[in-house]
């Protein structure tokens, strides 16, 4: 009776964690479609390259969201289910009928039977359970690090909402601290730390033993609030996030065009000159503007070999990174049309 | 690039380990059905209880893997994914094309393309993957738990299949070492330890860092090498086990009868005695059983109480363990008709 | 600060689990003592083998209990320390005399200062600690899973405690379930959990981040706690354990004497047999009185080739089991003797 | 006989451990003195605050790593240890001088006796060793990321070195990737994962399972070479490691001076000023400053409330950074002092 019960609670706790996945969805929808053209510096290794979207970015996340979702649909009908086996399993005490009493019952309390179990609920369902936490948990990590990121002094590019009241330090009234990232990010650990103890769960001794119980009684209770609890914490730092647009560009800007020498060495190519030589001599140019402090545009105006296949405006236009995002608009689109109906509002 | 690989090796990891799990199953539907009235204690805290039998211990056993053939089936199109999307996810190199390319592509390899990503796949796929390994890994430790338990010496029901040349100890001939399941619990903790790691890859920073790469190139070969041989391993254990089974009327009977006392007490309710008296009386009978070294049903045959209701006869009918095993064997019939589609031999 | 609070907690904490291990050392070398030639089958792979003695089992885990009382030693003044470090580490805001100042407060509280710290105390101490409590508790799971078993209805060698009032099942009151033992196996697996999420709470970003805040709160007290929980109740469970000598015995000759055969086969080839004749007559009668239900003696008895060198008494004395336990009691009286001034009771 | 071979190679592992663990420490105590005044802006919360030195930086680090020096000292006892106690840990087939036997041929070896062990070495033991590989590549997983995150292309503080053949990017000539300390942090995952299969190894069942022997095949070889492998490419990347003293400055002035605030602050209080009222003006004045992009000196300067206090010259030391360290090279000197001894050249 005990395992129907939690099967109960696990229900109603895949229906609350639904709605708010569903309401994290909505917000990243939101900002994608807001910015699916706002271009910013993508970072590979910490290191500036080519650029990215904000548009993409908040996709690439609505989309792992959007996985989630699926998976507790999917495990849903296995995870919330309720038992009428008896002692061990045979439902001697229950008389012939054993099966569809308990039918009825599961029926009427709307939750699955089980096809079998012994005395217990077999714990790979509730293992399953806890891995999807697991996997929810970590995906609002990820997102807090790189919110943490964004928001380094250095970067600054996207900035928690700060409630009036808050204060980031006495004597440092200019700090932004990622207050409410960092809570995702650290009680993150402890959802996932819940997955080990959950799957030695299911190695119970022969019908069943007990060590399942005191460990669920801390773990199924502490894995599923504190994924609630950081469900909601993130979907609010996202809908409340501000976006620097100045330093997005200022970062964009920061390696003057360096990052897009590729669109250049392409085009040369294409103009006629060697592959290798083309290579070569960004190659150099990129250098030379790096060090110089300048931009590769200027540098690269001051070419012999390339000043004879592009002009000045001609280097301008493909070094701007705003015609250097592909597909990324149409990208962001396309996500935003598949998943909006999964968090119309 | 590499994602795609890794994409394309994953895809053919499941179809194996899909066909593994249904080896597996079919041997446990085999044995299920075999055994689908081999009544045999069963134990809860260690302890023995009312009866269950082997069929259905095997079918609940059947029914865990069929759960875990499901998972397979719903991961793979989420796994096996590989991606065209250029440096860091906008197809910028790619042309306007882009998103029609790595469509035509992934098509000719047969696998589905990301919606979106930035340089990498996101690793909540292969998180999952891996998850979906240690929950099998756990299901066979479980299975291998309880083998090394049913071969213990004083239980004795079950024997691992020995090869002709094996020897369990050279001073100790008569040992039968089920040392095949204890490698398979011993490996099984070696798959789970690989979670936590494949859940800290998705934490990947802005459009990709590297750190994911050193820990797959350990992880997911090993977990999914493992995986698939511990699952070899217990298939054939499970297929060449030897089921001793007067060894298993022995535990069966070891109690003399008290396990069912349950039984007596619902009938002597039913004849009129008062539910509160039935209990005492036959607590008090177990207990003077138990004690004497005497069968329940002798005991209870000196108590006027209960031979004012019952004849000796009813009563070595209600103690009769091959009657106590409800819709056991019904339950095991019924999985093994909703299953054996899933592993047609 | 709050660090330095963290100090003297983890400082408390620390003594009372010395306590506590101490008072578990005093009844693990009390019940050595006592059963030092209790004389039982010991088990590998689950397996009955030559004769140990209980006496032995308890020596072994006294000498774990007091390897953890040893760490804890060790870990005390690396993990209760203090800090007046200021914002970043540097003492900027404290003046000159920085260095003393944190020392003569620390003195002051009964901790030792850090020797360097940014803003927060480096949790390579903190998560040696949690790894402290995760050993501890692993060796009381082992304990339990031990008495666990050798509670089992088939072993029935020991038992847990059991209060008056506790009913172990309503419907089947010759039930024994070692609840508490369970218990503490299931509690042992959250403390282990315990330990990633504590190394990850080192990895803080530059000179801290707050990560470690929201996840420290829950799994230092969480982890304190049940260790010590789990203390107790291990404790308790040893001290109230009766150990059912007649099982004991049982067990021990439940094989007939064949896990001595040993024994005799070296006697043999003392007195003049080849060794591998020794062997093969050994193997064959070892199997002859298994499959017989005989006693080894009594197959040996009637084979000429042995009673040629052997006389019936001589059999029967090498096959004692209770002049097979080698060193066993010498080496629990070493035990008790080092171990006992650990814990002067 | 196993487990002394593996008490062998444990020995052999920690020895060399040590030696890789003095030749870090030794990098990092070179590279604190040598940046003992080396101020940079300090960072909590990823947010730039009052600085700190380089050298405190390292210090730090340093006196972790001589902290896992102490650790394994003290385990290495407890770990290389060797039994000769037969088939269950009774020496039975010893001979009375077992223990003696046993003391001898460890002597011989080299390494220490267990005092009592079944049939295998308690694993608390090779637990203790893991949790001790995990703690050290949890520094080195530490220490990677702050390297990872100083070499960001915005704050660009340091680089690791870089071979002459190495080449970031081909089209990106300008990536400087710090895939060193990403295959650190990577690996580190690993080593980490290798604890909990090593603490469930310690509950072996009776006197010993064979379910430690597959595991530890994979787990204990595997977080050796991996601990080893990550401490030398650490400790050369460190070595290696190249200070963009240009940045650091270009960092630490980044703020214009208004993390220094307090500094001010702090004078304005002793030379009359309410400690409300300095409050208030820093904050404003540090507000105003960062919102027009002046220094904060310059924003005090025309603030008559602070000029009648502090003249120009005045409030331009107390925002020097260099003069705001406090006792840091102090602390760095007396760590220097303190572990050098462990790691003479």
């Amino acid at each position: 009776m005990l395992d129907t019960a939690t099967g109960l609670q696990l229900r109603d706790s895949l229906v609350l964690l639904d709605q708010k996945l569903r309401a994290l969805l909505r917000v990243l929808l939101d900002r994608a479609e807001k910015t699916r053209t706002l271009v910013c510096a993508a970072r590979t290794h910490g290191q500036i390259g080519v650029p990215t979207t904000y548009g993409l970015r908040f996709a690439i996340w609505a989309s792992e969201v959007a996985r989630h979702i699926d998976r507790l649909s999917e495990i849903l009908p296995r995870v919330a289910v309720g038992k009428l086996t008896g002692a061990v399993g045979t439902q001697a005490a229950l008389g012939e009928k054993g099966m569809e009493v308990q039918e009825t019952m599961m029926s009427f309390l709307g939750i699955s039977p089980v096809d079998v179990a012994n005395q217990v609920v077999p714990r790979d369902r509730y293992a399953e359970y806890i891995m999807f936490l697991a996997g929810v948990a970590t995906t609002l990590d990820k997102i807090g690090i790189e919110i943490r990121t964004l928001q380094r002094t250095e970067i600054a590019e996207v900035e928690e909402s700060f409630g009036k009241k808050q204060v980031g330090s006495s004597t440092m009234p200019h700090k932004r601290n990622p207050i409410k990232s960092e809570q995702v990010c650290g009680l993150a650990r402890v959802v996932r730390a819940a997955v080990e103890p959950a799957l030695q769960n299911n190695t119970l001794w022969d019908e069943r033993d007990l060590t399942n119980s005191s460990c669920e009684r801390v773990i199924l209770p502490e894995a599923t609030i504190l994924t609630d609890h950081i469900l909601q914490v993130m979907t609010r730092v996202l809908e409340g996030l501000t976006i620097h647009r100045k330093n997005v560009r200022k970062n964009l800007e920061l390696l003057g065009g360096v990052p897009l020498a590729e669109s250049v060495m392409v085009e040369l190519t294409r103009r006629g000159m060697g592959r290798q030589e083309a290579h070569e001599v960004l190659r150099e140019s990129s250098m030379k503007a790096l060090a110089g402090g300048k931009t590769l545009a200027s540098v690269l105006g001051g070419n012999r070999e390339v000043t004879a296949l592009l002009s000045s405006k001609e280097i301008e236009i493909l070094l701007d990174p705003d015609r250097y995002i592909g597909t990324a608009p149409a990208q962001v689109d396309r996500v935003v049309a598949r998943l909006s109906p999964l968090c119309a509002s």
